[in-house]
């Protein structure tokens, strides 16, 4: 019952297969050669447009490769208190910026408050030096709660950046999940409502390491090569990256293995929803389920060999526990069973 | 006729495979999985001493995160002029340890030149602040002109690295082909000759993606976790890379690899040396040959189908050619083919 | 009525004559003069032991390097919300620190409440590299909000360093005014209660621009020296700072200026106390002094000639407001008159 | 008889005054008091156009956080091997900009050779993303030889500036010598020749501490602000670095100091070119003079009281020495007196 993270799992076998199809041959190195140019073409197709991508290792690097191309000095940006940025990346985004900041923000189930990036935003008046200035809003896409910002969210939130002169970052890290979840293009999840750099993710839906920095308008990447090289990120070997995402998008597996970890999570949170001993912290939308119980129950249900993470406590989602409760995250992805699932299922009924 | 670089091939049908066979399955992420241990296992193995090891992405990566570990402020590596961290990346060392300054040293045929690193190093009396402190040395083998620093001269780089407290990095991006070259063991190439950090590359040598960071002694490697987080260098699904090194090490593959290489390295020389239109800048050692022609030949050569580069000419090397002339590189890997090797033949016959 | 803030002064008259009395004569440059080295000496009297001092520009200077000679990858600085080198400082310290951050704590009336120090610690479990590493504790000596740390305060929030194996630094921007308020030694209000670097301001305390980082134990900053010049922050006639400190040790003159400044706050909080339409927001224990009042009153009152900031109100102290008032704030300095004072009491009374 | 630096010397009497008359009253602080403004607008009128004056406390920091103002990622500076920038600021500029380097340049007597920059920037082809990306020029003028750029050179480096896209950039640490030694306005030799960024020293020239950053086209520096505050170079009690300047440029004392700093430096040259057993190294302009003399020759002299360095020897200039020579460096100043340029003729006729 591997619920633990979408990272645990491997490859997709059509991501595998596809590796191995690519690996003969000669071409050109660092994202120079044909395939490499295919596939950016395809990311155009998607996005209904001409972007700028770049290829790059890690989830951590896309989201600070892109803080690094908006830097400002004493820069701020706006993100989600629980986002990736601010959490799980060591500091990375301050260290690629020369020292900016990434202030947190609160907001219920994942998703940044419009009222407190606003309050927040007030608190950098233009000229106050010693503050330092606002650099970029990032949100999260599906939420690391794994709930989704709603297409006219994100447009408010876009607006602030427009009223203020700023960027607006999308960490899509689950990127598919959230798409799927809405049922709509990615333009429309992205540009058509403001989003103007974009980390997509596809390691987490079934690549083994395949991450792109995507910028809307191409004339913001100017500096993006010699970033990623400065960065230690631009791969020799570029290929073994396009060749994941040219199988990750033939065929739209890319949407296949994300509605694939979405409806294991839905199933999920049915079974919990039923259950007597858990609950559902709040209704995911993507491929995270947040299940709140006592703390013997999860000590229990992983003793008996469910795999998932007690988790810390969201700021805003504080009161929804009893002393003696713990909160648990559950993480599907294209390589979860339902024999996972109800196997879960049968354990807490 | 590929001889453009060892990272114009894609992967060995072996790394490849290994690769599949590993797609399946869950494991803990962030390296913590049983295939990551197993694989620095193989290293402490390899290495004869039980040593730190990092998986990180690329080569740039390997070099700039080890100079980030020895950082002392205002810091100076000394390196060899052509080193690829002075030429190759951007300035990532630079970036990755808040302006530490690799300071080019000359020598011939890729080598430091030992008085040069002496007499560099009185620039750097203690105490002198504003010059800057010593802060590490930096040779790679085999060089980036093909050659080799014998065991002695390692040794010799060595005892002057300990005279001034200096730890010893060596840039192995291409570490198999020189192994192969001396015909030495990997312990008796590094920390038995006074080597304290290598960064071993296996992606020139038929991985698709796999570097890694090694300490001889792992107590010196205590930040290393946090300094590669803060790099975006941690990667989720790690054993992507620890399988290919698995696949690597297996029955001695890299070595094969690497001699492979290199013996094509050699049969090319040959055939240059017999030319009469060519002939070598110097004798190659590894898996890179240079040859020294008139500019016409070299275009024409190229035309014809023969991939390589004109290079530059590096700076101790200036009076080994005529006005008219150029000097090029050919590089061979696990992937090139006698057929290409006796058709560049002819061509140049 | 100048009470905007403790740098809106010039210089204390001897600080002046000082500075004229030295400006003739050669003297050899960047700190090694005999003035110079006179004044070290000085400091360590002052401090009981050997000391390391360093001389700096600014006290964010000081502060910022006094981090990075803390510095570790993915470093966490824990300090109070209000902490100058969060509120005030554009990112300083993580620009100096290579990315390294400052949590913001709450507590009252400026000082770190030690319950949520711990807590906040606990987020970083030893081996958790995602989310970074402790790193040092910094408090501010006297605080933000004109308040005082006990001696026993700062016994406690060392002795949670010492668990951590962490190092404890005091800005000490408005050191000598804590000093005069607590009335103990420096030794005793730093490093007898486990403090490791002290940001020692002379600015705020009559000086033009004298600032010092003192390292308790001089083996901790073997690498100042380096880290001092890589910032930009070595003086060449160094023996301007030297000068001024001289006149600003001699004969107490830094005590009087500090019980001074501190005197007249406490006429002012007095005045303030005793007013119908203002009340103290807290007990001044410096040269700070914070008020409520309406805000149509702080307008009334600043353009009746009163010089004060309409000031933010502190996270730990929301409560303590109506909608309509405002909170306000008072700094006084050895440049107060008590005609000031008096004048401000008629205006309020 | 002080020759050993010109920042040896202490400050003016006319620039001790101005701090003394200034040190009382009140001023809004960090450059904003009205000292600050008629400073700038005093700058204004010197360079002839409205120009964008940052205070900062130190010749490195006004280099560095020049270069942080033109900063690109992986970018290359282009100055003289024996720039300030490279020789002695301890990586200061590469520090300050995430990881820039800086080129060393031959050239004799302390100017780029412009072949050399020519070459030197092929070496950086458009798009090469390995190599990094040319970023600025910097010039020295007067150089750290103690020699001066014609206008017609800086004129010529200009244009090369001009066709690559690149500013312009001057360390004037010793920018008054130059001027005065020219016989041109400052903004002859600044933006009429095409110089964009100027470090403008007035440490060396008679101040204690009083550089700034000068950007001929105010736009260009509209991050400024926030990169100083950043840098710890924000000073709090500002003016007493306008106070200086303001005394510095009153009755064009400036240029008085510099005029005495270069006359002196001429007659000592006169008196070395007189003398059997020293000879200069070359002619100087400004306020440095270099002199050969036996290695003995100088140890007496200096055991005789004459301070001043054994310099290294520029590389441009090996040729220039006999193998028991040695070069040596008299730098004079406001403070030189004519008793001791006398003393020292004495001692060597």
């Amino acid at each position: 019952m591997h619920f633990a993270s979408d990272n645990w799992a491997g490859a997709h076998p059509k991501i595998a297969e596809n590796l191995t199809r690519h690996a003969g041959g000669f071409a050109s190195a660092y994202g120079t050669g044909d395939l490499d140019r295919s596939v950016h073409q395809t990311f155009n197709t998607i996005f209904e447009r001409e972007v700028a991508v770049f290829f790059v290792g890690t989830g951590t690097a896309a989201n600070s490769l892109g803080q690094a191309a908006m830097a400002r000095p004493g820069g701020i940006t706006f993100a989600h208190r629980e986002a990736h940025m601010i959490a799980d990346e060591a500091g990375a985004p301050s260290f690629f910026t020369g020292g900016a900041r990434v202030l947190p923000l609160d907001g219920a189930t994942g998703r940044i408050d419009i009222a407190n990036l606003k309050a927040a935003m007030n608190g950098f008046p233009p000229g106050h030096v010693h503050a330092g200035q606002p650099m970029s809003v990032s949100i999260t896409q599906s939420t690391e709660s794994g709930t989704i910002y709603e297409l006219a969210e994100i447009a408010a939130i876009s607006a602030v950046c427009k009223d203020n002169g700023l960027p607006l970052h999308m960490d899509g890290a689950r990127f598919a999940n959230a798409l799927v979840s809405l049922g709509c293009t990615p333009a429309e999840m992205t540009w058509k409502e403001g989003v103007d750099i974009l980390s997509f993710g596809g390691t987490k839906n079934g690549c083994w390491c395949a991450e792109a920095l995507v910028f809307m308008n191409p004339e913001q990447a100017k500096d993006m090569p010699y970033i990623r090289m400065r960065s230690a990120q631009n791969f020799s070997k570029s290929r073994f990256i396009a060749a994941q995402f040219e199988a990750y998008f033939a065929d739209g597996l890319w949407l296949e293995t994300a509605a694939h970890a979405n409806a294991m999570a839905a199933e999920l949170a049915k079974l919990i929803g039923a259950s007597k001993e858990l609950r559902l912290a709040w209704q995911p939308r993507a491929n995270e389920v947040f299940a709140i119980m006592k703390k013997q129950t999860s000590a229990k249900l992983q003793s008996s060999g469910a795999a998932f993470y007690d988790w810390f406590t969201p700021h805003a989602e504080k009161g929804l526990l009893e002393e003696d409760e713990t909160i648990t995250r559950f993480v599907t992805s294209f390589a979860t069973t339902p024999e996972d699932i109800s196997r879960f299922g049968d354990l807490i009924a």
